[in-house]
This record gives C-alpha cells, sequence and structure tokens, in this order.
C-alpha cells in the first residue's frame, strides 16, 4: 500500500485544476501495475471528479457551480447570529458536497484508467489557499 | 476483510446524522491499520457524503436539498395511475440519486482519514424509518 | 484481479439502462466472493449510479436531468467561435460530471451487494452510442 499527498496553492474563489499527470506520477512510483487509487480532497469546500478538460466546457462548467448555488442567496452558515464562520462560505460547502471529495479509479497495466476524454479535476471552491489530497494505491 | 452492519431508526423525513464516531469504532474492531472503508447505504432515499458537522450549516444543506428537488412538483411515481408507490417519494429518490448511497475512505493509522472538517453523513430523505448502512474494511 | 468490459449501442440522446444483471454475471465468473466491485464509464457525457428501477420513477429522473441543467441555455462549449466542438454536448458534459461515472461496491456472497431497491444504473448523455464500462473485481 503506497501513500503520498499531492499540495496546491490556489489562486481564485472558483478554480478548476487538471491533476492527472500528478496522480499518474504516483501511479508510477508505487509500482502497482493493476489496482485501485483512491483520492480525497481533505477539505469540505472542494471536490474531485471527471471530465473532459477543454478551455470552452471549463467555463460552462464554472458558470454552472455559480447557478447551482446561488452564492447571494441568505444562508445560515454565514449569519454571525448562528454562526462563527468568518468566510462566509456556505456556497463552497454546498457545491463541494454536490461534488464529492472522494474519487477511486483503476490502476491498470501501471496507469490510472481513464476515458480518451476523462482527465481528473480538483476543484477549488473557497481559495485562494492551501490544499492537499491524500493518495493511497493499492494492488499488484 | 471485515464486515458490519450499522443500523438506524431515524425520526424525521429529511435527517442528516453524524456517523463518524460509529465508522471509526468499526475500523477499530477490524484491526484494519492501512487499506480501505466501503459504506454503503442499503436504501435508495438516503445518501452518504462529506460536510462540517456545523448546526447553521446543516440548516442550509437541509434548505438546499428542499430547493433542488422541488416536492411539490408533479412525479409521475407519486401518481397512483402509473405507480404503485404509496408513499409519493419521488422526491427522496431524486435526492438520494443526486447525493449517492455509497462512499469509499482510506483507513490510515488504524482510523478513517479525514480532513480537520470532513464528518461522514447519512442523509434520510423519506423518513421515519429503520436504516442500515453496510461497512467493510478491507487492507493490512 | 478480475478485468472485463461490458459495451452497449445506445439508441436515445438520454437513456436509462439497468445493468445490474451483467455486472453480477462478472461478479460470478470472476470467482471473488467477498472483496469490492469497481465500475467505471469510460465517456464524460455518460453516467453511473443507484435507484430504483421503476417505469414511472425513470421517467421523473429523465425529467429531472433535463431540468437540472438546462439543454436550451448558452453554452461556450456549443459556440464554434470557442469551441471545436460538433456535437454541441455542454448539457450532456454537466449531467454526466454531476451524476459521476465511477461507482465502487462491496461484493458479498459472490454477488453485488445491493439493498431491496437499488438497481446499478447506466446513465447515457449524448447518445446514440457505442459506450463501454471497465469493471475490476478484487478480493478473496
Amino acid at each position: 500500500m503506497f501513500h503520498r499527498v499531492l499540495d496546491w496553492v490556489t489562486e481564485d474563489r472558483m478554480q478548476l485544476i487538471n491533476i492527472t499527470d500528478r496522480v499518474n506520477e504516483i501511479v508510477r512510483k508505487s509500482g502497482v501495475r493493476e489496482g485501485l487509487i483512491h483520492l480525497q480532497s481533505l477539505h469540505t469546500t472542494t471536490a474531485l471528479f471527471l471530465n473532459e478538460w477543454q478551455g470552452a466546457l471549463l467555463e460552462d462548467v464554472r458558470g454552472f457551480f455559480s447557478q447551482l448555488v446561488n452564492s447571494a442567496a441568505y444562508y445560515r452558515h454565514n449569519d454571525p447570529e448562528y454562526s462563527d464562520c468568518e468566510r462566509k462560505n456556505a456556497d463552497s460547502h454546498l457545491r463541494g458536497m454536490m461534488m464529492g471529495q472522494t474519487l477511486c479509479l483503476q490502476v491498470r497495466n501501471a496507469s490510472v484508467l481513464l476515458g480518451t476524454w476523462q482527465s481528473i479535476i480538483l476543484a477549488e471552491f473557497d481559495g485562494p489557499r492551501s490544499r492537499s489530497v491524500a493518495v493511497q494505491v493499492s494492488g499488484v
């Protein structure tokens, strides 16, 4: 069982990062040829998911997240009367929760199994921040 | 490979339950120090996900689910002409489907790997009911 | 570790397919009695998830996806000025991303662990197409 932590410093409040190459680098280092790789972003206001890495589409993705969770709505988490959260980031929590912070993928022939158009994307929903993704590779 | 089933009796139609401590208790009993833990709620009208366990935010989360899937809309699943479902719970099915009923997490140093603000949450979308979560711990 | 690829030719732009029986057939062939099964659809405009397989509900599910992501909205991915995508399928990408293309389930007693009402569903969001789901079974 092989473990590593990948770190990033994000630059925008909402930001999409293609982490496919760094994940594959870990698989190569692990020496595992067939098995599973489990990724977990350790932050509730981030997410991990698959999609095509195309500039125009990524803009649509950011627009969709903005529309799915209305940042301008009233949230109790942002209200000092009910919450001591100073980041006013209820919208970030809801986006992270909807998309999920874990991703489990197959390792095949010493690399991550992905379809032609599938990239592994880390979404920052409350940046800029320092972010960590814990990676575990198991198998043979 | 270590298996257990966790049971709950829920009290509200929509209810959020922090199951982190009970999951960690199973990891301790399993004796596994490094590996994977797989959780599956066995009911389509429930979900498992990660988020911060804070009262104000949990109210926002419930409000968001209510808004994401409109309980008052027409659903064929609730229409006796098309369906024999007496629970009228199409909204519960859609919420459970969106959030998912499975969660796979890393076991590290004999406990579930979670970021500082990540709790494991079981969501009831069609209570009150008896609910079961099947847990599998594998590793070394 | 046992690997297979399941193939389908879909018939509609949006289509739901119950793949539970074919997944269980693979588990039987694998000889694994206790472990994990990992499914990954290799296409960004598809998804895998659990729900009840009931005709009336499936119509509600399709209606919900249509409403969650507005196919008639403007998307940069569909705009020849910004994108060379000829399929105009930004809506399909957003639906696939929201629902996810991976599913990890427990193998118990030589079959996939599922609650009474849980079926494994492959969603086509940009058909008709040829589609493949990579399956890995591990355990003892």
